[in-house]
């Protein structure tokens, strides 16, 4: 069964994953705690503009500020994803669906194959009998 | 590891799912082919709003609309959501994480409980002794 969710902040989750440089900026922070300047660093943006990226991942609590008053470093929160997550894998069914279909397909047109490969040998072998 | 994605295909999907409205739709066509109008009923919302939402949808790859002239059935289309699944995938072992270390530390309240309990007994076997 497909669950009715409509919680608001799984659209605040799926909104701040909608932009391919927060995504890039989760990726970053996969790897461990950065500083904004660092994260700027690979984006050729400028720090307001990264600033206003973090503000909208912070809102979303998909990232963490620290305390330290010179260098407050963003941590990744991984409680939101796991809601998306959750959201999306009552749905996990459709797409195996749509691979098992694939799957029969793919098989069927590998028998058919087969099928007129050995029917082709028999002629040949039937033609030089 | 986690994949530095930034595929515009994935901006498109969260972007579409980043709505309750466009969720819920997603969530009856979860039950089968539905028309606009089926659609449209338990939302109170008009006609056009909900085609708005469900050219969002099928931009987005989420759902497919049938060919009939009169009856263009939409279904749901779930290889964006297995995408979308894919990415989000690529996090989990950090609210595992997330989860193992709350585990850890509800296990360590229980034993201090059942540990102060044993005291407490201890010390009334001790007085009445």
């Amino acid at each position: 069964m497909v669950l009715h969710r409509t919680s608001p902040d799984l659209s605040i989750t799926f909104a701040a994953l909608a932009d391919p440089t927060r995504r890039a900026i989760l990726a970053r922070l996969a790897s461990g705690e950065r500083s904004v300047t660092e994260l700027a660093g690979p984006f050729k943006m400028s720090l307001p503009a990264v600033s206003k990226h973090l503000k909208v991942l912070k809102r979303a609590g998909l990232i963490a500020r620290g305390r330290e008053a010179q260098w407050r470093p963003c941590r990744l929160e991984a409680g939101p994803l796991k809601e998306a997550s959750d959201w999306i894998e009552t749905y996990r069914r459709f797409w195996e669906e749509r691979f098992d279909r694939l799957e029969d397909y793919l098989r069927e047109v590998q028998n058919r194959q087969v099928r007129n490969r050995v029917l082709k040998k028999e002629k040949r072998y039937g033609r030089n009998k």
